[in-house]
């Protein structure tokens, strides 16, 4: 699902050390810019602990090894552990949005022969590795009162986002009172499947998503042809 | 959503110490009876301290402490956490399943004015103390795969129940290819809007829940209609 570039652009501010070497004119980062860097590279290197390790596991030590600095550095830019994930939930989110923005044909969702393949669409974007990684943020948000704020703030932001984009793509029925409703019961709906992979494994959730997707695909029907 | 008798049951076999004066005829508890008594009475415990403190905060001291018992006592039945947790799970959903039984009446959903009625009793189950607890333990099962593993045996055994109580109750309908995926559909969409209680808070759940109720009653009659 990532797109390449950015990823290429990642693992270069991920090792900045090494950077100058892979790039055909090396040159020097503006102590702002070094700031901006190292944050990203951090944040990025939080996510991939997250993905690799879960969050159980998850070490500020653990991080600062993968991100290539040192770990007070990682502590002057993060206080705390809860610090580095709360800053890491947005960033996950971002790219989150940015790769479903890309990777979803929303529109195709009129065509009933595109249905499903819409809807598979967004259970690749839902059970992508960072998506994961911020499935076990919420999880961790029953312990963590902080965390839960934060991402409160982010669960906003993103439905707005996605509510907005849907009435942007169907304004047709975005003042159907069903419409709102609708797109929340189909993201909590695969919220509370991918919510269930530790316990029932990927393997059989996939599975039981696959036997839903007809079932989805004409309520979906149903709404958009009035 | 309890009923009364059980509850007054439970606070009487978890402090059995003071039983006999509540009690007409105070007896002797044979051997295997008072086993029984204290494991149940610990399991109960183990609940409570689930709805009062959360799953972060659960302590077997605070547990024996509640229970009644020795914490030699308690680790004489269960030695580690993780093994009283595995325990609770069972002892959780046994009373869930009990208490959906009496709670819910599923036949109301062939009468369209009462849908949006059965799904209230639905989601008050879904949302009770005792069921905000067995969700911390879903969450939990991120990071501990034992609770994982315990909790996909049961995941399995409450499937069986859910979906033979369902086909008993409309059999007209139970061999329709959409039946069974509806009924996990529904039973998803609930765990995902209860999974974000923590980030959401349950007055903002509760309005989303609401708002998709009409559309949710929608889509059961398009399924029982035919």
């Amino acid at each position: 699902m990532r797109r390449a570039p950015p990823q290429r652009a990642q693992a270069c501010t991920r090792r900045l050390r090494h950077c100058g070497s892979m790039t055909a004119e090396p040159r020097r980062l503006t102590r702002a810019q070094q700031r901006v860097a190292t944050r990203t590279a951090i944040l990025d290197a939080t996510g991939e602990v997250l993905v690799a390790d879960g969050y159980a596991e998850l070490t500020t030590r653990r991080v600062a090894e993968l991100a290539g600095v040192a770990q007070s550095t990682l502590m002057h830019h993060f206080p705390t552990r809860e610090a580095l994930l709360v800053e890491t939930v947005s960033h996950l989110a971002m790219r989150l949005a940015d790769e479903a923005i890309d990777a979803l044909d929303l529109v195709a969702l009129r065509e009933p022969a595109q249905r499903e393949t819409v809807l598979d669409q967004a259970w690749a974007q839902f059970t992508s590795p960072v998506a994961i990684a911020a499935a076990q943020l919420w999880a961790a948000a029953w312990a963590e009162p902080q965390l839960a704020a934060a991402l409160h703030e982010l669960e906003q932001r993103l439905g707005g986002l996605i509510f907005g984009t849907a009435a942007t793509l169907f304004p047709d029925i975005s003042d159907d009172p069903r419409f709102r409703p609708s797109i929340d019961a189909a993201v909590s709906l695969i919220r509370g499947l991918v919510m269930a992979i530790p316990v029932s494994g990927a393997a059989e959730i996939d599975a039981r998503w696959a036997a839903m997707k007809p079932v989805l695909a004409d309520v979906a029907g149903a709404l958009l042809d009035g």
